[in-house]
């Protein structure tokens, strides 16, 4: 006997959702069949809400329930200085530092030859195209410190020096093969505060 | 910076289901952001479709799109011995050692005193009524073989043995402490001609 026909194409696309195995899709599967009505209401509403809301800011590719986002829009911030980040998640793990008053910038993944995703693949034009822009005086580069954030950051590095902008790397303190989103607050401060030119 | 509220509310209803933590919710709910409109339907659709044509057979309570189910309605089945396991998974996988051809009975549970989970947030009081009121001669009890599992099966056992019907166990072969879902196909088959009366 097999798992009804409902059930299988159920645990199917639960079974593709980043981390989550045959097992753990077939768990949360018979999970939700269980749960009470309001509560499966409550989880398609949260889902449905946050991708009708949230939207990326056409500046930093944050995302944001507002367009520019809060941190572009706020004229108290560093507006010369950008850090760059792989993804939202990241960004939130840097603001947290407190240390910084610039802005960022999404770049929305790494390169990784190894995956296939090329400069074309994540948002290195816009970001060049922001820097060309405005009155940018430094990008620290907060790529994940694995090698395909490493791999980034130098080919960020490459590209922005020459057109005289200073580009730095946040510093030690961060574990090496660690992944930003990850690190502790006073990790992320000491990277900041010892960051070096690349 | 916290993550915006739409986000935030469905981190904090996805990190409520089973095996998914904190961070897991994050990746998932950022995940969701980020995929295809399509996809997230079909997401959806899979869970209300699952949902609407599941329910429970009123025999044997395994979840089915029919009442009663396949199983129950199938004559050619020995309907003078009945199987309880504890979920409609473990009942898939006995189901699956083919050596058994009688009918079932999902508990829904096992009893832990630790849980405050007794006979009545179970489906004990079920159980006696069926075996009331059928031609029953034998209860094979596969539950886990977990603590729980086990002391659910000696209550089971306590509570049949009395009304002169034979109550054996999953015999050799199952690992002690382990999750019947988890089991091999030839593990329950060893396990269903080994069974040993309680």
């Amino acid at each position: 006997m097999n798992r009804p026909q409902p059930v299988e194409r159920m645990v199917d696309i639960i079974k593709k959702l980043p981390g989550v195995g045959p097992k753990m899709a077939e768990r949360l599967s018979y999970h939700i069949l269980k749960m009470p009505q309001g509560e499966v209401e409550r989880l398609i509403d949260a889902i449905q809400q946050a991708r009708g809301k949230m939207k990326n800011c056409n500046i930093c590719f944050n995302l944001s329930e507002s367009d520019p986002c809060p941190v572009c829009a706020d004229t108290a911030r560093e507006h010369n200085i950008i850090c760059v980040v792989e993804t939202p998640q990241d960004l939130i793990a840097v603001s947290k530092a407190k240390d910084y008053k610039g802005l960022y910038f999404v770049l929305g993944g790494a390169l990784s030859p190894l995956d296939a995703i090329g400069p074309d693949d994540i948002r290195i034009a816009q970001l060049i195209k922001r820097l060309k822009s405005g009155k940018i005086t430094e990008v620290i580069i907060a790529t994940d410190t694995d090698s395909k954030g490493e791999t980034t950051a130098l080919y960020l590095a490459e590209l922005i020096k020459p057109m005289g902008i200073t580009v730095t790397r946040l510093g030690y303190g961060l574990p090496v093969g660690g992944d930003i989103e990850y690190a502790d607050e006073l990790t992320i401060s000491r990277a900041i505060s010892g960051r070096k030119e690349m």
